[in-house]
C-alpha cells in the first residue's frame, strides 16, 4: 500500500478553512467541528513572537478547535503582543462562536511593529463568512499567510484511511530548527494528543528542521496539527504519514526559497553516526558559498567537503561527492581523486539538483534541503520592510 | 602613550618581504634575517589544507626563518596535498637559502585542484630576486596573496618601541573562527614563543574570529606571527599592540568584503556574560537578512533582535537598539517601543554603520565586524572557479 496524493487539502473530514487578504495583510482560519487533539512544534529562537506563546499556552492546556493566522506582521517585539494575540483569538471565537481558549494563533511578517487589529478584525469577518471544506477554501487560507513566497502551498495525502492535508508558507528566514514557516496540519487520525506531539516532534527533525534557506531562525515558526478524531489507526501507519506529508512541504518550501532558481536535496551517507549525517547535510545546504556555486551552475565541490568539515570530522580521502539531476549522476570527488567536471556542468543546468556525499565511515544517512542563493534573494531582503 | 601607525609596513626591523603575480597564481615571501620565535593561529574546520598541517607542524618543533604564500590554489583535497606542500618549502628553502624546516607555507584559493608547482617555483623565483626591507616590498607580498581582495592589505603599528607590521587577505568565506583570510604579522618583541602564542591566541578571538563575512569556515586559515627579538618588552604593552594590529587588520577584511558596499560594526553591551555577548554580536553581522537590510539601507531592527534570539537568551523589554554613522546616533528600539526610523535612514546611506545593541543586564560586551550582502557578493562567488 502506498501513500497517495489526495484532492482535500487541508480540508480533510471535519475541516473547514477560508482567508482573505488586502494588501499586506492576510488572515486565514482553520476550523474544524469539534475540539481537537493538538500538537505543536514552534521556533527556539528565544525571541518568541506572542502568538507562539500564547499558541503553545494553549495546547499544554488542552484541545483546540480552531486557528486564526495573519501574514503582514509578525506580532513580536512589541509591549502589547501578548495582549493583542489573545485579541486575535477572541475575535476568532466570536466569529466562529468557539471559546478563545479552543482557538491558536499565529502571525508572520515584520518584527516590531503593533498589529493593526482593525485590518485583522476586518479580513477574519470576511474569512470566516467564506469557511468552506473545499479545496478552493484550504487554498484561500493558504494564500492568505503568503509573505514573500510566489506560490500557495496546499498538500494532502492518505495511507491506510488516514488523511493528513495542510497548508504551509516559506519562504526566507528558514533554517534548521524550522523558519518564518507556518504549516497548519489537519487529520483524521484517532491517536491521544500525546501520541500526536511525539510524532509532530519526530516529523519535523526529519523535515522542516533539514531545510535551510538563509540561515536566518524566525521567531515565529510554527507547526501545528490538529485531529479530528474520526478514523482509527495505528501509530507507525500515522507516522510513515506525517514524515512523508511533512517532508513533501519543506521540499516545497525550498522550491519556493526567496528568489530561490534551483532546488537541492543533499544526501549525506556513509556517516559513522545520524547526529554527523545531519550536521553534514545541513551544512552544505546552509553554506552561501555552496548556494553561490549552484546558482552559478559551477561544479566547486571544494566548497561542500570545506561546509562538512566546518562542523564535524571526517576522511576526505575516504569520501566521494556525486552531483545528480534528471540528466543523470556524476561522480565529481572520490577518494582524493578530483574527475572531470564536464557532466555535473550540464546537472547542474537543470532546476532540481541532487547532491550525494558517501562518506564510507558508516551506515548513517540524512538528507536536507534547500536552495540557490540569488541577486533576487538579495534584492527581496534589502527592499522588504 | 599612544599606539601610531607607521610606515614600515611587515618590513620592520630584520624582515624583508617581496610578492610576484601572473594570472591567477601568485606566490609571496617574508624572510627574517634570523631564525625567529614564531607563533600561528589555524582554522578550526576539521578539513585542513595540507599548508595549515605542515605550517603547525614546522611551528610546534621550532623557529621559522621565512614564509611562502600562494593564491590561486588551497592545495586542499588532493592527495599530493603534503608533498605538494612540502616542496613550495623546499622551492623557498632552495631560494633563501634556508633549510626547509624553518620555513612556513600557506595557501588560497580553489580546493580539489593539484597545485602547479612549476608556476610556483617560477614565481617564487622572481619574488626572491626582488626581496626588499621597504614598504614596497611587503605590498608587492601583500598584492601576490590577494583572491577576490580589491585592494592589498598592508598595516603597521609601534608601541613603546615595540614594531607590529603585517599583511593580510580577505575576503569571502571569512567567519566565526577565522575565514579564507591569511596574515603574515612580524615584529621585533622579543617574547619567549609560549607567550607569543599565548598573545596571539587572545589578540585572535577578540579580532579575525569575531569577524563574519558570509559565516563559510575556509579550509586554509592562517595566522602566523615572527618575531625578530630585537627589542625587549613587556608582554602586556605587546598584548595591546597585538589586539589592536589585528582588530584594525580585521576590519580592513571587513572593509573589501566579497561584494561589500557597507561596513558594519556591532556592539553588544550590558550583556551578563562576555560569552553571550559574543555570541550576540557574532549572530548580527552573520544574519543574512541583517545583512540585506543593511545592503537596502533598510533600519529593520527587527532582524537584529531575531538573530540574537537565535543564539542567546535576552529580555527584549529591556533591550536597546541604535544606528550610528558620521551623521550622529539614533535609537532605533528602546525597552519595547519602536522608534522613528527617519534618522535612521539617513545613517544607513553611509559607508560605515555603527549598530549597538544595549541589553541593560550585566556588564559584558563584545564587538564584531562585517559588511552588508550584496548582489556583487553572488556575481562573485556564482562565477568562482
Amino acid at each position: 500500500m502506498e501513500i497517495r496524493k489526495t484532492g482535500s487539502g487541508i480540508c480533510v473530514d471535519g475541516f473547514q478553512a477560508a482567508g482573505a487578504r488586502e494588501g499586506k495583510y492576510g488572515v486565514a482560519l482553520i476550523m474544524g467541528e469539534n475540539p481537537c487533539e493538538a500538537a505543536g512544534a514552534y521556533t527556539r529562537n528565544s525571541l518568541k513572537a506572542a502568538p507562539v506563546i500564547v499558541t503553545a499556552g494553549k495546547i499544554d492546556r488542552g484541545r483546540l478547535q480552531a486557528v486564526i493566522a495573519n501574514s503582514g506582521n509578525a506580532n513580536a517585539c512589541v509591549k502589547e503582543g501578548m495582549q493583542d494575540a489573545e485579541k486575535m483569538c477572541g475575535i476568532a471565537g466570536g466569529l466562529l462562536g468557539v471559546t478563545p481558549d479552543r482557538i491558536g494563533v499565529a502571525s508572520t511578517g515584520i518584527i516590531g511593529r503593533r498589529l493593526d487589529l482593525e485590518s485583522i478584525e476586518k479580513l477574519a469577518g470576511k474569512a470566516a463568512s467564506n469557511l468552506s471544506n473545499s479545496f478552493e477554501g484550504g487554498l484561500d487560507a493558504a494564500k492568505a499567510i503568503m509573505t514573500t513566497d510566489t506560490i500557495p502551498k496546499q498538500l494532502s495525502f492518505e495511507y491506510k484511511g488516514i488523511e493528513i492535508g495542510g497548508i504551509c508558507k516559506g519562504s526566507g528566514m528558514i533554517a534548521p530548527d524550522m523558519a518564518t514557516m507556518l504549516c497548519f496540519l489537519a487529520t483524521n487520525a484517532k491517536l491521544p494528543a500525546e501520541e500526536l506531539r511525539e510524532c509532530l516532534k519526530e516529523a519535523v527533525d526529519e523535515s522542516f528542521n533539514m531545510l535551510v534557506i538563509d540561515g536566518d531562525m524566525s521567531t515565529n515558526d510554527m507547526v501545528l496539527l490538529l485531529s479530528s478524531g474520526k478514523t482509527e489507526c495505528i501509530i507507525e501507519d500515522f507516522q510513515a504519514l506525517l514524515n512523508h506529508a511533512t517532508k513533501e512541504f519543506a521540499k516545497l518550501m525550498a522550491f519556493d526559497g526567496e528568489g530561490a532558481t534551483k532546488f537541492l536535496e543533499v544526501k549525506v551517507r556513509g556517516a559513522s553516526d545520524k547526529e554527523s549525517a545531519k550536521a553534514a547535510a545541513k551544512a552544505i545546504v546552509a553554506s552561501s558559498l555552496v548556494k553561490c556555486a549552484m546558482n552559478g551552475e559551477n561544479p566547486n565541490w571544494g566548497r561542500i567537503a570545506a561546509a562538512m568539515g566546518s562542523v564535524m570530522e571526517y576522511e576526505p580521502l575516504k569520501m566521494s561527492i556525486a552531483f545528480g539531476s534528471g540528466k543523470g549522476e556524476t561522480t565529481v570527488y572520490e577518494k582524493g581523486e578530483a574527475k572531470d567536471l564536464a557532466k555535473a556542468r550540464e546537472i547542474l543546468k537543470d532546476r532540481e539538483i541532487n547532491v550525494t556525499v558517501d562518506l564510507d565511515s558508516g551506515k548513517s544517512e540524512a538528507v536536507s534541503w534547500g536552495c540557490d542563493l540569488t541577486k533576487e534573494y538579495v534584492r527581496i531582503n534589502a527592499e522588504y520592510n
